[in-house]
């Protein structure tokens, strides 16, 4: 399968303030995305993709004189691939608050001249949504064929249909859950508090103090590790492989493989991910919680959804686990909505989403067949 | 039930140099240890307990003026409780390396006269078997009852049967593993990280710095809480409970409950553990693998044991799951041993070991009515 070749970033820029769900706002802010493939005179073949923790809008293709600059779903969206550029216009977007180029705590603060650092308002899910309805807008598009997303990007793929249903026909949830758990809010914590009170940190202004709490970010991202793999696979990678032949007896030298991969993982994310970012995104996950409105009831909150919905779990995922997609699709169903499920007895825990897995590529190509058959048949 | 009530810790001064499994040896050191009950005249009542990470040699009853100073495992060994220590003699040691009273990082190093820090020698589970075996030697005891631990104290348990096979009669190993996983591994990293990366560690030496690593010791604290407890139980008790009645859209303050808990518990870890022991203690949880001085073969590795033993486990424990425990039963059974062993369905996770569960002590109790008969038996 080729890949879409290469592409290039666009972005926007908004004068109109944002409104965001804490009661700030964002007076002007700019948009960073990327499309593939051509919109229908109809305009109705849109399809937007919605990115997880440390994605960006860069999902398909390379960047020219970068080949090792794939997007991160690249073996999904492309030419002839499950997601097939040749029928959909596909558009990724970065979410404000990121670090790849969006409106964020590394930008200017218009308000003080300064990065904005710990100021920048906190984000939520719902407010991604909203402002990437208002990229749609700058589009002319009013309605998506389908929103795509994974893990946090399946939250706003979730939360499109409960904030503009007149505005997507399908819903395409992988690997995703209604709310996060105690468990996972533990987990989002305890990489936080590693940033945070990493001296480098500042309370958030290391910008301006020229520093980078790399350490901290090591931490977070170690711990986010560990919750993305099934323990059965990192048995089968690293298992209780020693690095050299004998034990060492050490307590700060490396011992175990599964050690030196969690660490090289750690260097290379402190190198490019802004720990403010890091901090946002993983509040987003926390709060979002469509049922927390409607006093628990998931059914009462995705009531006001018209989408068809596709849901894609993975067997080995304990960080959101299948039962975290069913109770989506239980609530669906109380509706009488339209739902499609697949759970998929897949080893490599919650990164499966971003893997090629020939049956869950499978289920994502025959509904995205489906959509485009219905594209086809409203035309004829 | 009551408490055995006030007891008192006794230490014990080593002179004879303990070779360590690094190769290194100690040259001298002291052992703190407690005793409960009455050792009988012939000297086969005695039962060991081994401790895991947090623990130390005060296992049951309280000290004198501080009412709230219960053993770590004052539920199950008592008068009249499942280990019951009007029928046997009870000892609990504290280990080399630890912050609690034995021989460790805290302790002036006789070669320098400077605390040993980060210089104090590796140890592993075999290491302090052996010098649990030179406590009894100098108390008299030449075979034990019963040796017993849940977690990393099981793997002392277990090491106790292999390391000295003629001078335990029975083995009861709780909520323990033959080895730790890949992923075991990998949190053990992060909470080292973590410890190491604090720049109050200055490697290792911070006590001549006159500092502690408080956030390092907080951030291990929270992973390895998350790991003692059940999603589930983590669920029931915390789920998404907020601290106040509004969300406050931080970062960086508490809006969770879960969040408010684990920064308790890491607060007051960071209080009283010692990081050279945190790096220590899991360093010999890492390298405990008999099987694989036998090639990865547990069976092999288990056929000079010729105690009697008592496997305990627990359905919601993901960090040493009912799997781990079964590869011991099974390497046991392949030996034709004496084997019983308990699956306890219980909510509470790993922790569970530490708890009262009435099944759970029913099994142990009616373990150590066995011995007791056993002992009973012999004499008569």
């Amino acid at each position: 399968m080729t890949s879409i070749g290469h592409v290039a970033p666009l972005s926007m820029r908004f004068d109109q303030p944002l409104p965001l769900r804490s009661g700030a706002s964002l007076r002007d802010y700019t948009l960073v995305y990327e499309t593939y493939g051509t919109l229908d005179a109809d305009r109705g073949n849109a399809v937007l993709v919605c990115h997880a923790l440390n994605a960006s809008h860069h999902v398909a293709g390379t960047y020219e004189g970068q080949p090792k600059s794939e997007g991160w779903w690249d073996n999904l969206v492309g030419p002839g691939k499950p997601l097939d550029t040749d029928k959909f216009f596909v558009i990724g977007v970065n979410n404000l608050g990121s670090c790849f180029g969006s409106t964020g705590p590394m930008h200017v603060n218009p308000s003080t001249g300064q990065p904005y650092g710990a100021d920048f308002p906190v984000v939520t899910v719902e407010d991604w949504v909203l402002a990437q309805s208002r990229l749609l807008d700058a589009l002319g598009i009013e309605q998506l064929a389908a929103v795509i997303g994974g893990s946090l990007g399946g939250m706003q793929a979730l939360s499109w249909t409960l904030q503009f249903p007149g505005r997507v026909r399908h819903c395409v949830a992988v690997a995703t859950a209604p709310n996060l758990s105690a468990q996972n809010i533990a987990f989002n914590e305890v990489a936080r508090r590693a940033i945070v009170t990493d001296p480098d940190f500042h309370g958030g202004h290391y910008q301006a103090h020229d520093a980078i709490p790399k350490r901290g970010l090591r931490v977070a991202r170690m711990i986010g590790h560990i919750t993305y793999l099934s323990d059965d696979v990192m048995e089968e990678k690293f298992g209780r492989e020693l690095r050299a032949a004998e034990l060492g007896y050490s307590t700060q030298d490396i011992e175990f493989q599964i050690e030196s991969y969690l660490r090289y993982q750690a260097d290379k994310f402190s190198e490019y991910f802004d720990a403010n970012t890091y901090l946002l995104i993983t509040r987003a996950l926390d709060y979002f919680d469509p049922a927390g409105q409607h006093g628990g009831d998931l059914a009462r909150a995705m009531s006001v959804a018209t989408a068809k919905f596709l849901l894609v779990s993975f067997s080995t995922d304990w960080r959101f686990s299948p039962a975290r997609s069913r109770e989506i699709v239980k609530a669906l169903l109380d509706n009488r909505r339209d739902v499609s499920y697949a759970e998929i007895d897949a080893p490599h825990g919650h990164d499966a989403f971003l893997l090629d897995d020939p049956r869950y590529h499978g289920v994502v190509r025959a509904y995205f067949d489906r959509i485009a058959a219905e594209n086809e048949g409203a035309r004829t």
